[in-house]
């Protein structure tokens, strides 16, 4: 059994996702983030980091994993699901969950700080980050056009890796409008249960069902 | 033969530091940023993101390969060194690069994008980035303070990913003071001559043998 310690925000969302999709049980332990759980000496014991997703393999020595990208790999080995054989499309994969990682989700990230968090208005820095991901998005729509998903034709974990964080890029204030590719894509993973599941894994305080149908349209309105 | 599309910047650093250490032969073709020479559309053929580095693998029907991490994962595989075959120790050494991809070097990169490179000195966003370059080398240190190495006893890909942007701490203004297994370990990749030749591929304009030993002093000085 996997356990998995996540809370509900994109990062932690990847793994949910992935886990949902693949159809194998896991334990889901919530980390309260308001409470700095993921600071606590227990926690930091498992990822120095401090930061969610962890997962400990029950039926691997208790063997933990940090870091959301290399969760994945790790879920995706075992199970032998969303990580193509072919060692081609597998680097392809790979590439762009490094885009992901090293890309989309750290510019997402900032964009979210000082558009959302920061205690101070500083407009140079929020166009920065929400130009920088409208970018990133035109890229993942190229790629798109050539292409179903982004390894090829078969759906991989850096699709979901991806759609995760592209999926909230209004709370980032970054545009999605005309990337018709791209929008063809996140609407075609709404469509998937396992998708859906993942992105309630754990519920947000005081969400309800009407939380998947707003997720839902949240690209296309 | 391997084609090796880079510039000189910690990411290109990573892939040349790698082949270095693993011996291989390649062909270095520099991409000169300043002319915007990846952003031709040759270039974003090989990789849509305009970014440095792409690898072409000739002798994998052109197989391109583009996003630093992944590239290292690929020639790693390919010539069979620095990513061992136990899962755990392999998993472990993929975790310490996706902290890389999606730590050190998106908060470093943003540390000098707001401390050397933006039109607006703004303090705020400048001190966020150095502080979180800080944090993460902190991370680090606990890590070193266990283990010889990112993933255990033995040098891996993980190791170069991350000492490629560390050892650059000075430009991001953000410091190593006291972090003594940090500073220990920088200094000992700095020892490995495949380590020494890879920062300088290609070479900067106006550099010199000089540069090798204020490169060797930047932790400790």
């Amino acid at each position: 059994m996997i356990d998995l310690y996540t809370s509900p925000t994109p990062n932690g969302h990847k793994v949910s996702v992935l886990l949902e999709e693949m159809g194998v049980e896991y334990n889901l332990i919530p980390v309260d983030l308001s409470k700095g759980a993921q600071k606590t000496p227990e926690f930091l014991a498992m990822n120095p980091n401090g930061r969610i997703p962890v997962i400990v393999d029950r039926d691997n020595d208790d063997f933990v994993v940090f870091e959301s990208g290399a969760i994945m790999i790790y879920l995706a080995e075992k199970y032998g699901q969303f990580y193509p054989d072919d060692p081609k499309v597998r680097s392809r994969a790979l590439q762009w969950l490094m885009f992901q990682m090293g890309g989309v989700g750290p510019m997402m990230g900032q964009a979210n700080v000082f558009y959302r968090y920061f205690p101070e208005k500083i407009q140079p820095a929020i166009d920065r980050y929400q130009h920088e991901c409208r970018r990133l998005f035109e890229v993942l729509n190229t790629r798109l056009e050539q292409s179903r998903y982004l390894a090829g034709d078969e759906i991989t974990i850096a699709d979901f890796a991806n759609w995760a964080w592209v999926r909230t890029h209004n709370w980032s204030g970054a545009s999605v409008e005309g990337l018709e590719h791209l929008i063809r894509w996140v609407n075609e993973l709404y469509e998937r249960p396992g998708c859906v599941a993942g992105i309630h894994k754990p519920e947000r305080p005081g969400s309800s069902d009407d939380l998947v149908k707003s997720a839902q349209t949240m690209v296309t309105r």
